[in-house]
C-alpha cells in the first residue's frame, strides 16, 4: 500500500510519530510518503498515488487534509495530537495496536458532505469552488459591530439578517462554529445544510435546517467591510453589494472509523460534558 | 370529481361555508360530501371514493384530516378559519377565486413527511403506528416537575434528559411545539426528524436533527405519571419503564399548494414577526 | 444553645445521622429537638425556641425548612443527603468537623431574598402569603398545551404570554426550573425578580430582571385548566380569570455558610460542569 | 434657561431642526447654544453652564451625550433622528408640542447606571474611566476566531470563556449588543451589571446578572489580537495578557422622559415586535 503521513509542523512530537510510522510501514513492505499538512501544493502532487493518508494533527488538520483529500476520495485516519476535537479517530499511544486493523481493511468509511463557495463582486467572480469541510461563514470585520446580510434560498429571499455575521455549515460543522451561534447538532451522516446567524439583533434568530439541493447566497450589505471565512480562516475581505453563494459540494471527506457508527453521540457527550 | 368538505364543528360559519361550496360544487356537476372534520370514522368511509378534501378550520382542522388521508394519498386544500396557521392556504374570502384553479389542475403537491410511533409497556404493545404530522411528545403529567428520558437512536443511547418533556418532530412540527421549546426550523419538504428537551434541567439542551431512517427510542423514568401526546392531543398516561419508539412513517400528507414554492420562508417571517 | 434537626422522612440514613447530632450536642451541654422536615406545624411550633436549625436531606428540604424558618430569622445548616445541589453546605462525612465552627460562630450568614404570592379569583382571595424561596410558577395541566398569560409589571400590561407556563424566580430559584427554562443565573445574594416564560410560542421569550420592588400579576387565560406551583410543589388548580400576585417577601432565608463567598460560582460551575 | 442643543454632523436636518429650536428659544428668552454631537471637547467645554441638553439623532448620540452629561447631571432630551431606537423620547414633528412641557418642569428624570473600565497591560494602567452607558466588551479581532477570557467577579474566577467575546453590560445595554447575544432584559432603573459571552464555544453560555457593587476583571489569553469596544465604539487592541477591570461608576446618565413610566415595556415589545 502507498501510505501518506502528514505531520504538523507545530507539533514536534507529530514528526517523531510520523517517521516512527514510516520505518514500521516500510518495515511490513508498504510505501509510506511524509509530508506537511500545511504544504497544500505538495500534498496535492502526491495525493492520486496513495491510498491511505495518515494525519497527526487536531482537527484544524483533518479539516485541511479532508478538503483536499475529498477531490480523490482518498481515505483519512486521523491520530489525535491537538486538543480534544470530533473529528479524530486514533489516540497517539494507540496507534500500533489500531494502524494494522486498517491497513487489513477492518474498518468502515464516514463520508462527510462539503459544501461550496462562490464569491461575487457584481459581475466578477472573485473565488470558485472553495470548499469548507465545516462551514462559510460572512462576518464582521474588526471594527464594525453589525453586518446586514440578505439570505436568499433557491432565489427567494429568506430574510435580512442584522448580526456579528452568517454561518452557512455542514452536518460535520455542526458541532463547531454553529454550535457556538446556538445551533441544532447533526450527526456526521446527515445531507443538510444549516443555517444561523451570530448573535443577531432584532432579526431572525432560528437555525434554519435545508436540503443538501439548497443555494444559499448572502448578500453583504455594510458601511464597513466584512470578511469571508472558510473552516475558521480568513479568506477575503467583502464589500458592501458582494454575494456568496454557498451549494453542497459534489465530493465529500472519507474519514476511517473503527469506533462503532454510534461513536459520534459518545464523543458529543462527552465534548457537551452530559454523559449522565 | 369527487369532493369532501370537513367543516369544524366549533365554527358555525365553517358550516355555511361548507353549504356554499357544496352548492357550487353541485352546480358544476361535482359530487360533495359533507362531514365533520372530528368524525373520524366518517371520513375514512368515504376517503377511498374522494379526488380531493377540502378543510374549512385552522392548523389542528388540516392536522387531523392530514393524518387521516396520508394513508390514501389524497391531496387536501385547506380553508384558514383559524388564527393564522402555517398550513391552510385559502382564505375563506378567496375561495370562488381560488377553487377554479384547483379543480383546473393549476397547483402543486406539497409532500410532507410523518412520523409513527409505537408504546410498550415491558413485552405488550399498548399503541400501535400512531401516525403524527407534527410531533410526539413524552412529557411531564401535571404534578410532577420533571421526567427522565433515555433516548436512544437507532438502538444506541444518546442521552438522558431531565426535562419537562421531549419532543421527536416533524419538518412540519418544527414550526409548532419544537419551535417554542428552542428548536431550528426544517422546511416542509425535508426529511429529517427533530429530537430536542423541553426545559431541560442540566442535561443535553440542544436539538439534534436526524436522518428520516433514524429510530428513536424515549424510555421514560419517573416517579410521577409521564404522558404521550401526539400532534397535541393527549393518548396516554405513561408509566415508569414504558417505552415509545418513533420512526417515519411510510405515508405522507399531501397539501394543495397555490402560492409560490418559496410560500413557507414568507409564512414563517410573517409569523416570527421579522419581515424585514 | 437550642438547636433543632430535621430528619428526611425517606432517607433512614437521615434519621441516623440525626441521632447521632443529637447525642453529640447532648454531650456537648446544648439542647437539640428531633423533628420530621416535613411536619410543617410540629417544627413552627419548636422554631421560636430555636437558634440554629440543622437539616438532613437535599435542596428540597433546604428549601422547605427555609421557608418556614424565614418568618423568625433563624439560621439554618444544610447536611447533604440528596442528590448534589446548590443549597447544602456540608457532606455528612464531614459534620464533626463542621458543626463546631458553626457553634462556634466561625461561620457567615447568606440572606438569600423570598417571594411571596396572592391568588385572586374574581374578589376572592383564594390564597395569601404563599411563601417561595424558589420559585411561583403558572403552568397548564396536564391535558391543554399552552396557556395565555397576561402578564403585568407595576400595574401595566408587560405582554401576553403564550406558553407552557410563566416562571417567577428568586435569585436562588435562578438555578432551579428558571435555568431549566432559559433564564439567566443570579448570585444568591441578588435582590431581583427574575420572569420568564417556559416554552413561549411566538411570544416573548426572553426573561426579563426586574427589582425587588416590583409587583408581578399574572392573568390566567385558558380554555383548560392551569396550576400553580411554589417551589415544585402544586398547589391550587387556576381557572381562566383568576390572577396571581407575585412581590418580594418582607421574610428572608438565612443559611449557614463556611465555605467562602466566592462558594457560588464554584458550586454552579461544578453543576453546569464546566469547570474550565 | 440655558439650553444645549446637539446636532448629529451626518443628518442635514438635524441642522435645520437645531436652528429652529435655538430661534424658538430665543424668542421664549431663553439662551441656547448649538454644537455638533461628536466634538466632545467643544460640548465639554459648555456642559458646565447648561439646564438641559438636547439631543437630536439616534441612540448613538445619546449614547454619546449621556456620557458626557453624566459627570456634570446634566439632563438630556432626545430628539429621535435615527432609526427607532430603545433611548429617544421625542420625536421630530412633536418637539413644539413637547419643548415647552419640559421647559415648564412637567418631566420626569430617568437615571440610568452607567460603567467605568480600566485597561491594564501588566502593571501599567492603559486607559482609566472609561465611561459606558451600553456596554464594555472584549472581543476577537478580525482574524482569530475565538478568545479565551479568564472572568473574575470580586476576585474570584467565575469562569474561562471561549468565545466571541464578553460582554459586561449596563441595564440599558440590556437591549443592545446583549440582546443580542442572547441576554436577559433589565429595565432602565435596574442597578445591575450583566455578564455575558458572545458565542460561547463548549464554555459557560448563561448570563451573569450581578449587584451594582460587583468588580468584575476580564483577563485575555490569546495568540492572536483582541479588541475593547465600549458603546459600541472600538477603543484599543489588546494582547495576550492584558487585563479589562469593569465597575459601576459613580455617575448616571439623566433622560428627560414625558412618557408614562412604563414607557419602557411598551417600546421594548414594539422593537422585539411582539405588541401582543
Amino acid at each position: 500500500m502507498h501510505i501518506g503521513i502528514l505531520h504538523h509542523p507545530k507539533i514536534p512530537e507529530s514528526q517523531t510519530l510520523a517517521a516512527a510510522m514510516q520505518a514500521w510501514l516500510h518495515d511490513r513492505g508498504d510505501v509510506a510518503w511524509l509530508g506537511s499538512s500545511w504544504h497544500t501544493a505538495d500534498i496535492e502532487e502526491h495525493l492520486h498515488a496513495l491510498d491511505l493518508l495518515i494525519t497527526l494533527g487536531g482537527d484544524g488538520t483533518m479539516l485541511r487534509a479532508g478538503r483536499i483529500a475529498a477531490r480523490h476520495d482518498l481515505p483519512i485516519l486521523g491520530i489525535n495530537m491537538g486538543r480534544l476535537g470530533f473529528l479524530a479517530e486514533v489516540q497517539p499511544a494507540e496507534w500500533q495496536q489500531e494502524l494494522p486493523k486498517v491497513l487489513a481493511g477492518q474498518f468502515w468509511l464516514e463520508k462527510r458532505m462539503m459544501l461550496q463557495a462562490q464569491v461575487w463582486r457584481g459581475e466578477q467572480l472573485l473565488d470558485d469552488a472553495l470548499a469548507a469541510l465545516n462551514d462559510v461563514v460572512v462576518s464582521r470585520g474588526s471594527l464594525a459591530r453589525v453586518v446586514r446580510i440578505v439570505a436568499e434560498v433557491n432565489g427567494s429571499v429568506l430574510t435580512t439578517y442584522v448580526a456579528d455575521g452568517v454561518i452557512v455549515s455542514t452536518p460535520t460543522g455542526s458541532t463547531a462554529y454553529a454550535l457556538a451561534a446556538g445551533g441544532p447538532i447533526l450527526p456526521p451522516e446527515l445531507r443538510n445544510i444549516l443555517l444561523l446567524p451570530i448573535a443577531p439583533h432584532l432579526s431572525l434568530a432560528r437555525s434554519v435546517v435545508l436540503d443538501r439541493g439548497a443555494v444559499v447566497s448572502l448578500h453583504v450589505r455594510t458601511d464597513h467591510t466584512a470578511i469571508l471565512t472558510v473552516d475558521g480562516q480568513f479568506l477575503i475581505d467583502l464589500e458592501d453589494g458582494d454575494k456568496v453563494t454557498v451549494t453542497s459540494s459534489p465530493h465529500t471527506a472519507s474519514f476511517v472509523r473503527l469506533q462503532p457508527r454510534s461513536y459520534f453521540y459518545k464523543t458529543l457527550l462527552e465534548r457537551l460534558k452530559w454523559t449522565i
